[in-house]
């Protein structure tokens, strides 16, 4: 069983949580813990070897300082819902791992904004929706809340959703709505970012998962990950090998998610592996 | 010996080079080519086996197109001038290289913005020069031209020179300036770059090597190199883990450089490994 | 057009060549070439604009010295067979690609050593096969041979295929088998490579694409890659976190091949990217 | 102040450490533990906001599993002992770190089996001693452990000291030497590990530290770092890209060393970083 807490750093947490834990007879597995001191928050995961018997969390608040975040055992079957453009390399890693109940969550359903991609997800078995989307168009995104409508769900993943959402859209789904970008942000935000690389001439170029804020591009960074790119390559095989990446990069960064190791503040991510 | 040519592209170009040089009775040890086809530009590098009677170089100029670019064993005994404030661990890097004679250059001088520095490089029998450095200042930099032409010089390196220098100055050495910048640009450009990644959170951080023009942190990219920043480090941290890679990228950049294998064009590089 | 060289080397090769070209009118799009001075060997890979006229090939040879080995346009519709133990991530991988053409190749059929890949080849509609296979025993491999006898092919690719051949086998398909394996070969061939790892205390793991030869686990390196590997990987984390890469390594390893970029000699390969 | 404890594992260890250390009034600026359960071992690292008063060892040991072994504030001033051959690049680096008080460990004196390497000591001021030294002769050896008896020591450092030790001289330093082996190990011990590597076509090359057994190149491996290695590198190519990673790879296993930070058992290390 997982346990997280956030909450304000205090002498005493590490000591106070196992000396509870060791009480209620949990064998700790796993504690990973991180300590802000600029912030002075306090971030700790644990693995524990037995489930709850429903009162821990409620013991868990009394000890803790006010307004602690503390989920135990949180949602251990989470349920996502996968938004693509065209392109099919992370919508694929993700429905294999699915299929094999490796993901860490189950797909709901794809929303996509052509139709290639739809006979491989019904190839899968998981049901695929068009919807034609301009940028931010309200039409577009009432479609997309109706589809959502009908499905339960934990994240939305933009696996390649080549499309800026509104801020009404995003603000719906706070901390909910995982975005792969194609760049080592902050460096090459918004549009065409391969592009931009190769106009700058980098050596390098990189992917980044993050959380989607209002502000494009600006959300809390899960993972990163950059692959070197010589004076050789046009902005196309920038755009060709940077899918690997990408790929591995929204990888790890739903693996971490859906097992809740990460947690939010500050425009920033704590990552407990 | 060492051949570079930048020129106009054109059909045929690497037949025509390697058939002058078996006529002239050079043997190719390694050739290294690369053709730009959207600027519609040829680079080339050449190491052959024997040194040239001289009229090689006018002779490819007969053989490529117009305002070709040719060097017929350029400068093997480049000298170079290191620009430093507080920070040793580039400075450092190169003194111990100097001295063992693997930098591929000679350094004549140190002029540092700080007197922390030159005791190291007395005891490598390096000239310093301390100049109080305000950014752009027209006196300090009036002082530091004075000092420079009194060496002969190839490359001026930046070695953690924490100061910005006026277009004035960057101006009278074209392609000559060498820096070091301590984030992965066009990420983090200007001051304070590890507190800049700090606050974004970002999971990696870089150092970038690059040839100083006008316009601060924009010029030609030669070297770039990343290590992994997990939320535990701060921004002090970040500093400290980015000096192993500022040494290693900057040394890489020199090294490429020296060895003639950099060509620049459209404020980018292209390295010929 | 792709045109592939692979000959003792000689003074003038490049010259000879790309005169050739530049005489039949073909524009030379990309060239890569690399001499093995210790072997005196030459490798050139060369992309020209336009198809040949069908002499190219006898031309070249008698330009070339003897015995080279000359592929004017290799069969660009390359066909391969993959084998399979229980293990999905590379198999996915390959089967992906194959559905979105973008493996180089294409998938006649997968032959497996247990059913439970079975349902997700007849999601792709490609042919599976299951042959219970103990280790080199000339029953299965009867069978394989028998199954491969039905099919064109290019290559046989053991995707996570746990099992060894025997050289009689292998013998039959030289240069056309290509296996991944899970660690940083020549550390940790044979049997269990995480377990090996987890005992050493190796605090990197890798993998290594590679074709096959007559002694285990020897044969000429393709490709490799490693992750980092903490002490807090158990040898059954390092088997999930090695997947990641052996998926990509071997996907990288099958892009090369495929693209004819791979050349053998001595047990070793140059690979022309 | 630094507090590390090795002990058996058992439910409720962090309980009691960090309660113990909230009794006595100690802020825990940060804490990392492992637990092996296979091995059933608990390692733990503690940074601490103050001094101990003197009475924590033993407290700690009260509460401890029997045999548990504790350090509180580890020698903080640190000295080692530098052996070399002829190669400079790590020893430079360790005498600038050592020169600039980053090291975090002062150099007692430097061993040479060559005279090469002295003058630079001699610019660092630290005493150089010259023994001719054949693979694990006695008479060599002897000489070794007169200088060493001469100065105090918590380590030797093998800054590329390309000769054998016999297990009679190792012996008597036990977990206390460390050595840079130009390989990743397991792969290429012994020697000419670049020549092996090159032989075997690897595309990883690699440099590993660790501390030094009876075995050769067998002890617990403390680093691990590697590059690229296409096949266009001869040996001696690798041996010169080798030597970059040496240098980070030695000096990072020292950071950890000389900051507490390693754990050894069953051959092999815990890092807390």
């Amino acid at each position: 069983m997982v346990i997280v807490i956030q909450c304000a750093d205090q002498i005493g947490l590490v000591a106070k949580i196992s000396s509870l834990l060791a009480e209620e007879r949990f064998n700790i597995l796993s504690m990973h813990e991180h300590v802000d001191k600029t912030a002075d928050l306090f971030f700790m995961r644990l693995e524990v070897d037995k489930q709850s018997n429903g009162s821990l969390e409620q013991k868990l608040h009394e000890l803790l300082p006010q307004n602690a975040i503390v989920k135990v055992n949180p949602n251990p079957e989470k349920k996502v819902i996968v938004m693509v453009t065209k392109e099919y390399h992370c919508l694929a890693d993700i429905l294999v791992r699915n299929y094999f109940k490796t993901l860490g969550a189950s797909v709901q359903c794809v929303i996509g904004n052509y139709t290639n991609l739809e006979d491989i997800c019904k190839r899968f078995d998981i049901p695929f929706h068009h919807v034609i989307f301009n940028n931010a168009s309200p039409e577009s995104e009432k479609q997309v809340l109706d589809i959502i409508a009908g499905y339960e769900y934990d994240y939305i993943v933009l696996a390649k959703f080549m499309r800026v959402l509104s801020p009404g859209f995003v603000g719906r789904f706070p901390q909910q709505i995982i975005n792969i970008h194609h760049s080592f942000l902050p460096a090459f935000a918004g549009a065409n970012p391969y592009k931009q690389a190769y106009e700058r001439g980098v050596k390098l170029i990189g992917a980044t998962a993050h959380f989607v804020t209002d502000e494009l591009d600006e959300g809390p960074i899960i993972a990163q990950q950059i692959i070197s790119a010589s004076h050789s390559l046009t902005a196309n095989d920038m755009m060709k090998a940077g899918k690997e990446i990408e790929t591995a990069v929204l990888a790890k960064a739903l693996r971490m998610v859906f097992d809740d190791r990460v947690f939010i503040y500050k425009n920033k991510t704590v990552v407990l592996e």
